[in-house]
Parts: structure tokens; sequence; C-alpha cells
């Protein structure tokens, strides 16, 4: 478990070349030369020069260009709550882990929302209660119901842990959408540490891993947390 | 709540003109003739001649063809862990429940898994623990704790409820995966009333909804459950 | 052929119970009630009321509630330059008249740019020079070359029909890019068509049929066309 | 241009660590272990046993997990017939030269199919008209027609270029619908040239690489060109 309590986030894979193969496919639109030889030539060896093409285009709303780079992240340590909000990103691939095939062998883990563990008493309720659903989990199993059947006793603190790959226009509009304070803080801390892990290594991509409000300039939500104003306002 | 405990489906929105739509994307692939000229024609009035031309483009493979159908289910009275499930099939769009938003009041309603209801004292102590869930939720939300919190403590047996739609490529799709004897038991019977609600009022595709062993012509999985015969075998 | 020489479009097919498949699955996120009792309430008879709460769903953008609805549209007389921009909206779907199967037997059809056909002189040379091209490809053919060969010899210019399925998430979207003056003007005639065969059925969706800049406040490309102000200017 | 007038194909972009995120995304779903734990182990350093899980995941058809591999090609040299076919694979991400913004300067370049380049009298005529098609389109230019409507004379034997990029799933899915010889002779020279360049460096691929008959154990088409026979017969 995390010290804190949250997810446990590590990038575990990347493209070779991520500027690079950006900065090839948004010139291959505009240019005569192929795709192969602005690959290798000169600019493609400037970062300066490439990023400052590529956040124009960024900057257009041109997104298509960046889908060529695909990350993947190891994550553990989030609410099935959690899991549930961020398997609804359709355009993202997951490899959860199962309830149906692995078997608690002894207290599940399970994550503490903020509000309570707040509260020492509501808090000491609450793992005394989640030592009464695992014990009851067990009694099932050990009588021989099946996990996946078993598992219908089991919380939404319950924690998972999953392999989630997505691209970068993808990762955009996950961070514009779940770094808004209307997304709930399990997986606004989630997707924060998941921009963490990935800016750590690119940090060029900071100025676009934002709440939506930076991007459209106002928020289109009902009522604001006072970032940005209402649209209108 | 459903007699038998499961699912409750309802077939809320289709097209108008499902097969004409079908059969003029069909034809307008191999015809000189303008699909506005088709979806007119004389053939396009006989659903025999239709169903003949698009039952041979299924069969192909030619799936692209009927994705322009497109059907909508108002579905209740599943468990959180089958709404989990479901939501990966990310060709749908679900409009669910919110747990964040629909604070429980009373008993939140949830299913008892088949194994467990069949042994009379499992059943009762698993209905007593749901009441015993029921009132440490609503403890926790008398107190302050706000509904998108409280809810860590509710179970994968809480039953929850959406308005979900899929094309008809998609459709096959999730019957040939969830009418499968791999798949849990519950989708399998949500699955199941999807497409029986469906071919109530379109009875040419049942052909269709099958579990995938019966597209293939053999078994994919690692064991078989006798319908068919694992691959090589 | 179409008065104008730009594409014929018709809506050949809708759901039934536009707004109240809309309506359900608005309020099924925030409701205790059952999708299957919304759906059959009074609310769900009242159209005002209906489109009061769908346009400020909409408004917050949360737009998955209208994937619940998708059109298809018969769209005939536009060229192979239009299709292939069409064709990269990748939530549509689509069935295309193939120039693999289906051999021109006279002339084939095309369309002229306005701005040859604006200028008498050119527009002769061009319309002889599809002559000439037709000559050639009838050649080719009668010679025992196959049409998806022969093919090649046909241009940009040659026109072309589908079928194309789109939800009303992405009509939005596509309305919001190709309705900007940045978009090549067939497309831009093309697409105002489809928005304006839906919006004769139903006239609420006017107001989201619009550009991108109508509907950020400001225009997100590099040079603006007037209508708005670049961002930030 | 490629010695043969096909394709030029190179895989510039893949993932670090290929092996090890499939495998960690396949064991995530079966084990107790945390991602990043088994990211870490012994296992995860052994190709031979990585390769034994992976190739059984994918047999059993659960492909999702090699979603997680997303790999990009500079593809130059194809015609625009052949992208039309290509761009419909709505799974893939294309940068596509334009022929709106790159305007030709001189005899555009394009691709003689066999069928017309086997007849050295047609070859001869092709190449000639090929000539007067550009000449047409420079006069067009030079008279201050734009780019984006002197394409409309541009045959669809012109050649483009573009980065595509796809995961491991939809690229096993390319393969089996375009090495099939119902697909048109060049993008099946594509398509296998692009698994080739994959295969050269991730040679355990070559197994899935393939038409679909060969996964599926018959032909599902119509006729059979002889490799497998049609299903049923």
């Amino acid at each position: 478990m995390t010290k804190d309590g949250y997810a446990q986030v590590k990038l575990i894979s990347k493209p070779e070349n991520m500027l690079k193969t950006i900065y090839t496919a948004c010139r291959t639109c505009y240019s005569s030369d192929s795709p192969l030889n602005i690959y290798e030539c000169d600019n493609a060896q400037d970062n300066e020069k490439m990023l400052k093409l590529i956040s124009r285009v960024i900057s257009s709303g041109h997104y298509s260009t960046i889908e060529h780079i695909q990350v993947s992240f190891a994550i553990s340590n989030i609410s099935r709550a959690c899991s549930h909000q961020l398997v609804r990103h359709r355009h993202m691939s997951f490899s959860q882990k199962s309830q149906r095939y692995v078997k608690e062998k002894e207290q599940f883990e399970y994550l503490i929302p903020d509000s309570i563990a707040e509260n020492q008493e509501l808090k000491e309720k609450f793992e005394n209660f989640m030592g009464e659903i695992s014990a009851f989990y067990l009694e099932l199993t050990e009588k021989g119901i099946p996990a996946e059947d078993a598992r219908a006793v089991l919380p939404n603190a319950a924690s998972t842990s999953m392999v989630a790959s997505l691209n970068l226009r993808e990762m955009i509009h996950l961070a514009n959408l779940r770094l808004c304070t209307r997304a709930q803080k399990e997986i606004r801390i989630l997707v924060k540490r998941m921009c963490d892990a990935l800016t750590e290594e690119e940090p060029w991509l900071k100025d676009y891993l934002v709440p939506k409000c930076e991007r459209l300039g106002y928020c289109d939500e009902d009522k604001s947390c006072g970032r940005k104003q209402v649209k209108g306002n």
C-alpha cells in the first residue's frame, strides 16, 4: 500500500522516439517530403524545433497527431469504485485483476475515503466492518461458494490493480475531465499521479495535462469551483 | 425487482426501417444505383428478399453493414459486479445510475448469487449481512459523510440500473462472448434477455445472437463446456 | 445529380422516441427510480420539460447521454476527395459504393469545384478532360483490366455515394469541425445538408449543430475567419 | 520510389519492453500480486516463459491484453485508392499528406497497377496519361485555382504517404483481413510489409499476422482462394 493510502502508479512503457514520431506525423500532413525523410532530417534531432511545431499543432486542436504515442501504467491500490469510473474511458485499454479468478485468502485490501478517515470513531468502525466483510467472504469460500459469487459481499472500498494504456489524445482528455474538482477525489489523485509519472519523463506535456477549464478558458459545469468563471458569467 | 431476481430488460428504442436501412447499406456497396433509389426500390418492400441478402452479407463477416442499426435497452436490477463487466464493452454507450449522486434512503436493493441462495443458511446470513451494510451506510450518511464516500461500504451485490445502447455488430459480439458458459451467470442472463427482447421484435436476428462457438464452429477457450469441441481436438 | 452540383442527402433512419430515450438516459444517472419507470413517467410525455433537462445536460458537456441516438443518411453525389475526408470520422459507420466491384459502363459522374466552374474556359477544359479520362477507363476495362485496377485513372472529382450513420455526439463533433470555414467547401455543404435534414425533423438540435467556435466562444485555429476572435486576442 | 513500385514501409516507433508489458497485463488479471511486482519479477526477465503465457492468452482470443502495445509506421508510395481503403480501419491513427495543403510542383508521383504494367502498350498510354493529368493540374494551379480544388483532376493512382499507428489487436485484425486474397493486391503488399517490418524485430508475432482463414481454420468468404475450404464444405 502507498503511504497516503491512494493509488500507486508507475509508467511501465512508452514508445521510443516520442517527440520524433509526433513531429514526423505533424510534418507529414503539410510536406512534400516522405515521412521517412522527415524522420531522419536534421530538425528531427532538435527537440526545441520539434516542440515548437508540436505545441502549435496541439493548441489548434489537431489532436490526431498525438494519437501515435501510447503509454502504459501499472496501477495498484485503487478502489473498485474508482476502477468502475476509470474503465468508462472507452479509448483506454485495461487489464484488471479479476475478482472472479483471484480468490482472497486473507483480509482483502481496501481504501478508506478521507472524509471517513478524518473521523476517528467512524474510521475504527469502518476498519472493523471491513474485517467482518472479510470474515464472511472467507466463510463463503470455505463453504464452497466460488470466488465469483462470494465477491458479492466485497465492498466498493476493496482495492484492485490494473495495467492501463492510452494514447496522448486520450491522456489529455482524461486529465481535462478527471483533474476537474467535479471528479471524485480518489480518481483525481490517481490521474494526477499518472500525469506526474508521465511529465517526469516528458515535461513538455505539463501544459496540456490540466483540468478542462484551463483548456477552455472557462468552466462549463453548472457551478464553478472558483478556478475559472462559468461561461457567460 | 424481477420474480427470479435477475435483470429486468426492456428494449426502449430502435430505428425505424431496420431491414430497409441495412439492405440499402449492403446494396450501396455493390450497386451503380444511388442509396436513395435503392431505399425506395421495390425489393426494399420485400422482407424476404432483403433478408436473403442481409444474411449472406453477415455470414461473410461483413459486419460493418449492420452498424447502421443501434438499439437501446432500459436495464435494472443488475449488480454492480455485473455492470462493471458490462461497461467493459467499449463500443457500447451507457448512462448508469450514479452512486455518487443518488443517496440510498433505506435498505439498498441487491442480488443474491444462486450458489448462495440455494443454501438456506448462507442465504439468511447473506440477507442479514446486507442489512448490516445498509445500517452502516445510513449511519455514515446521517453523520454527514457524502454519498460518494459512504458508498465505499456498499457491496458488489448492490443493484444498479442503466440505459445501454449498442449497434447490431456489437450486439452480436456481446452475445458471442457473454452467452458463452465462461461468462458469469448473471451477465449471461442479462445478455440473454437483451437478445430475447430484440429478437421478439426482430426474429431474423436469432441465428446471430449466439455464443461464439456457434459462430466459429469450435470452442476457442482452454476447456470446452461440451457444446462444441476445442479447436484442433 | 442535384441542381447545384453538391451532395444529395436524405435522413433515412432515426430511432423512435428520440427525446424520451435521451431524457430517460439523463435522468437514470441522477434518479433512484428505474429507467423503465422514468421512460413511462408523466414528464416523459412532455417535450418541453424533457428539452429543458436535455439542453442543460448537453451544455455541461455530458455528451455520453446523447450517444443513445444514432441516425442514418443516404448520401450521393459527393466526390471521392470528399468521401476520403468524411471516412476519417472514425466514430461513424459507412457503407460506400465500391470502385472495385462497381464497373463504370459510361461517362462516370463527377463534381466540378466552384473555383473551376466559375471560369468558363477552365470549366470546359475540365469537362472535356473528364471525357478523356472516361474514354481511357472504358478502354482499359474493355481490354480486360479489372475495374479495381482501371479505376487508377479515375479522378478525385469522380462521384461516390454511401450510407453513413452516426450518433448525436459525433454529429455535434462533425458539425463543430466541418461547418468551420477551415473545412473544404464541398464537405461543409455536405455536413450542412446532413444537419438540415436532421433539424427539419428535430429542430431542438439546431443550437448544437454549429461550427466549433460557436461552442467554444472563440476560434482555436491559427487565423480566424472573422466569426469569432482567436483565443487570447 | 521503391524498386518494385509498391509501398515503402518503416517501423519508426514501438514501446520499450513490449513482451514485459504484455506479460504483466496478462498476469495482472489472474494474480494476487500487484502489476508492479509482476513487472519486476524473475519470470519477466525470461522471454521464453513470457511467450508461453502470451501465446496461450492470444490463442484463447483474449486480445485486450495486447492492446497495450502500439506501433507506428512511416508509409510512402501508396496510391490514394489504397489509402482510402486503409483509413477505413477505424482503430488506427493516421497523419496523411494533405492534397489540400501540399501543392504538386511538377509531375506527381503515381503507382501503375500490375495488370496495366504487364501490358507494354497500356503501360505507355497510362504513363502518358499521367503526364497529361499533371499538365492540366499545373495549368489550374498556375491560373490561381487553389490546390484543394485543382486536385479534383488527380487520379486514384496518385501516390500519398502517412504515419500510421495501431495496437497489436488491430494489427492482427488488419493482417487477418488484408492478407486475404480478397483484398486488393496493393494493400495486401502494404500490409505484408508492415507485418514483415514488425516481425523482423518481434518474430514471435509471425503466427498471428496471417490471413483470417488461418485463424478461423476455414474460409468465411463466398468463394475460397484454395488456401482453406469454405466453412461447411
